[in-house]
């Protein structure tokens, strides 16, 4: 694996459903990819142990964390602390989102 | 705080030296800038026990991880894994940089 490298030249999708692609995996921190068709979404969630965030590559998305739901483009980020509800509550057109959560998912 | 924001946005600058500031702070994961005017830079370090990333948010600097350095721009991500070296070698112009790191400086 490279240590440089653009996310948004990594982006694959899927027409059925979101679909997702690991950045980077490491002990403590995982980077990944969701990346969405208009209309696509990832159901609301939780973390209960791990602290994670999105940050909006391109495209726009409503994206929702807790009780809000919010529009946002690209360098926009959500910040979902473990244990808070959260998820991509529809794609608005095609919409690429770094992805990154501590522990990761093998944790 | 907020679970919202737009780190283009936040980032404050020091004549001096390089200026940081705070995302978002849990208990597993640290978002921060690293806000740099040109020619500035960051000695390299290493965090023996925490992955971290850069995110480039706006700019143009020269980031090293390991013993590579690349010249970065706009969305494009370095990783460092918990015990290599890594540093911004220098900023080429105004950069802004976007920090993650697990487990956060807290810890």
């Amino acid at each position: 694996m490279t240590n440089f490298f653009d996310p948004a030249g990594l982006a694959t999708f899927d027409p059925v459903k979101m679909a997702k692609c690991d950045l980077a995996r490491g002990e403590h921190l995982f980077l990944g990819l969701n990346c969405l068709e208009a209309g696509q979404s990832q159901g609301a969630h939780i973390h209960a142990s791990a602290d994670k965030f999105y940050l909006v590559v391109s495209g726009k998305a409503r994206i929702s964390v807790g009780t809000r739901t919010e529009e946002m483009g690209p360098g926009q980020v959500a910040w979902c602390p473990a244990g808070e509800p959260h998820g991509i509550a529809e794609a608005l057109e095609r919409t690429v989102v770094m992805v990154g959560m501590a522990p990761g998912p093998n944790k």
